[in-house]
């Protein structure tokens, strides 16, 4: 029974390439070639990197090359804010590395997701937060240059709400805004719990939904915006089939473990895909899947990280401006 | 394995009396005594009628004594004006029942639950949907007597962000307004999905959380506020504990009709409670079952449920307006 | 003293082409080359259109050639279930006069302003109660067809949130859509106080900032979009230059009429727009007139005309849906 | 002609303390019986502070016995971070001293006026970014002691939202929460326009709508709620009635200072205040004067103003966070 198969029937999928290589080495932890994944501590944070060489390592864990950076902290969502100043800092960091600005970078920030549905509000709620500076640079150009960059924003909601591909809205407004950059914040799904509100990923190789399985019409990357693509992500939910069958992976491991269920041991080998994918589509009923799971507090946990990804935008989009201000251009 | 006890112990319950009901008769459908219940098709909707009729009924199902009745229509949630006009016709009819208003009635709206949490922002919407009109009695009475009646309305928050239980807040507001009766709204949790944005319930007994295991503290009902207390309210999630459970108990269900798995069949008596409470733990691990799931379209099932209710209130509240109007006091 | 130098001086203009026409036909009334004006009554609202008929008339009025529709009520605003039904219907007839539908018709509506300044708020609100379908042709378009139309929409914010001009924006996603129309929803800016919440204007010459005078940029319409351009909207604020210049008027007339004041009106012809201009410098001081005057009940007359227009929005758009139901596909 | 008396007429007159002394001393600055004025600079701020000592001051100046502290800032409500900076401690330096805490002092925030209307939402955004710490103490009060102080906020919403008078919504509460103390924050109405995002009031008071002559259902203060309530608001709008005026007396200075009007300036005392109220009952007309006049960018400037007194409010009532700190417990 492989859990990608099962999750490819619910469209589950996490947006984590760190859960995706997890997922893919398995117990045996075997490199996968064309994929290097470093580890750094940086002001008591986790940081992870999970770097796609070549077409081989982006072929076996279904994402585009480049780089993927997790910034793990299980208090992210809590009210710590010395905690949150020390993320910002690192997020600000690698941001800055993976920008690699200029004087006159000029930036498009997307704020991807639903303003109406609080766990998917995390794009549109930074946006909110951010100092649109673009439109300033018409009239006093020179008093701004060196201090602020060009940045412009937009929050164009989600196909549900406009009729159409949030892609195609960004294509639009970049073939005339002409960014140097653009950088997309969105909520993300997901593979385990304990990434909800916990995790922030960064990566240089734009929104390919569908772990690159998506088509053409809804990725936002270079290729199909003329720009470089940084996309930021919070996951915030996960699908209600990675609750269910990990309900079921724990069940059979204490099964196995419990002398009781001895006799069930030697069946075990015969639940295969389809068998759960019959339990869960009942489970699921009438829903097919399309559920997640968030957790009740999910409008401080949105909030609480889109303060530190403002605040981390802020730090690295504007020269002169230190960590000890996050908070100077949060609006 | 009794599904009581596990749900216990992750505080998980539904706020449908029709659920608990059924939970309780379980699949002998055996008659519970002091619960009476009685079914009717109304605009071919189904209507469920559960009366507790003495304390040994109210003890049994863990409910006070009174009316719920609930709604049900599958297509509730979605785009089906027609359907919406006939769901807002029987909740009319059914709430002026309950309510018993004279012409001289006033009544205070409370819509509960936080505004700020999609899932959870049914009560706040209804108000923003209502037209108040007790304080327009002050200036005008005789015009609008016979025509309007005097409507208060208060969406007051949650715990986490007023620091104040709600029940007090309604508490104190209605000592200062004195209404002769007050209408609550709340996003409920339900026990099973099937009954997500599907189902309205009715009831005549006030908001008592927790199934009556609730603190006094935390009641709204005529105990506690001096008047009549009418709850409304529309299942928006379940517990992430409810999925998990269903998941355990379709798998259990479908190996047992397996021949393949006629050895586990015999072991299955085995599995209690206890160790199916170890597997939620780990399962839910680190959220302890604090987890809600919820469709991806909430935002647009909590509008058009909103309306719905909203339009019903409007109906039900003023004399002289019919269903043909039920948009007419919409706001 | 020209009160459209005056006008000029603190960027004050009317949005509405009747007024603009009033104001320069003066007290005489005189015909204007170019411009025809016609009144009609339905349901006993008034209709009064002008329509430029010539380059000559677009040069005396400032205003493209085209049509301006606009339907006067003064209870608009109010909460008028009635009136807004017969209001809603004499909007939507003729929506569909100048907008001339085939059933394939697609279009991209366009909520423009501010959602987070109330007084400019209509535009958003207005989108957000319309039903989108463009994205449900995609996979069911022959259940559709004949129902309803292609819509999409959107509110892209104003240039102080994105720091983008809307009306690149627009262009951006009207070159991916390629809807055959755009229908452009704003509030407006009148030239008097009693037009604020009483009047909606619908024009087929798309949006054109300044009267005409602003830049290319700044135009929605044909020429920028490559598809015709509906605007419609309703007065919701004046420029506090507007009240001020109308107290001075009143004044001098007032001393005219008025025997005491016999010396002073020898003196009258002596206060040219210079004068003036520097009493309103000084009294706007230190906000240079870019101060807006509204109501205090801001907020329910956008949500009740938002309704409204949505409404009339909804019958126009979708073929078999008449004005009886013109709730039904409010969001 | 009496300011005052036009004034009455229009209901119009200022929230802030400083500008009713300012119009009863005149041009002559003469100073009044029980009424002492003190100024100051802190942090290059100006800070004037008004005492009513007695009943006579009272009288006088139409508002009760107690504390007015102003604090000016013309650049308050642009985006500058320094300065911001420097008014949260300012303003936190003054409310400590009005506030006078012990460790136990608990505090109820309200938010008064309207969300829905921008002018009218500062309170509520107060409210939106305030950590709130009473339920918490409840679990865990020996954490939390010496650190947070117990707070609990509420944003009710205004009469014609809710259909309750704000103070009876208060009242209610505070006789079940029982804080030690009330802070009211509120969108003011200044008697000028260059006081709009340029001050904050602060005053031990409470709130007394309409300069004291309000009626005690209207009224939050000591004797209404049974604790002190301190009133902290930043004026957001100006009365029409104040822009017509102004330009009035513009218009008459200038033309009494000009030789060309010399006849008009025998005439000037004829114009009394009957003749200007009719001037500008024809002015507001179909308004009488229930207009208000606010800056286009309305919206940023309440986000800003929001933000500072929420940081004030932090560095304030919880101990051991200084001015360093102030966006610690933004929420």
């Amino acid at each position: 029974m492989k859990k990608s198969e099962l999750f490819r029937h619910y469209n589950v999928y996490s947006d984590l390439a760190v859960e995706a290589h997890e997922i893919l080495r398995g117990e045996s932890e075997q490199e996968i070639f064309g994929v290097r994944m470093d580890e750094e501590q940086l002001n008591n944070i986790n940081v992870t990197t999970i770097t796609i060489e070549n077409e081989q390592g982006a072929q076996e864990i279904g994402r585009p090359q480049g780089q993927y950076i997790t910034i793990d902290a299980p208090e992210l969502h809590k009210n710590n804010y010395d905690l949150h100043k020390d993320i910002t800092e690192v997020l600000s960091q690698k941001l800055q590395k993976l920008l690699n600005l200029t004087d006159n970078t000029s930036i498009l920030l997307v704020g991807l997701g639903n303003w109406n549905a609080t766990p998917d509000a995390l794009g549109p709620q930074v946006i909110d937060k951010t100092l649109v500076t673009r439109h300033l640079f018409e009239y006093s150009p020179t008093e701004l240059n060196g201090k602020l960059r060009k940045i412009s924003a937009i929050a164009p909601g989600v196909l549900g709400v406009t009729g159409i591909e949030t892609a195609e809205i960004i294509r639009g407004i970049a073939e005339h805004v002409k960014p140097d950059l653009i950088i997309a914040i969105d909520a993300l799904a997901a593979g385990s719990l304990d990434r909800i509100g916990t995790s922030i990923q960064l990566t240089d190789t734009g929104i390919n939904p569908g772990s690159g399985i998506g088509n053409k019409r809804t990725q936002i990357n270079q290729d199909t915006t003329g720009c470089k693509v940084i996309a930021l992500g919070v996951p915030t939910v996960v699908n209600a089939a990675v609750i269910a069958h990990k309900c079921l992976d724990v069940l059979f491991e204490q099964m196995q473990k419990n002398k009781t269920f001895t006799k069930f041991s030697t069946e075990l080998n015969c639940i295969n895909s389809q068998f759960i994918t019959r339990v869960l589509d009942e489970t699921f009923s009438p829903f097919k899947g399309n559920l997640m799971v968030t957790p009740k507090e999910i409008d401080s946990l949105i909030k609480t990280t889109a303060r530190i990804i403002a605040g981390a935008l802020g730090i690295s989009l504007h020269p002169g401006i230190d960590s000890e201000d996050f908070e100077r251009y949060l609006q």
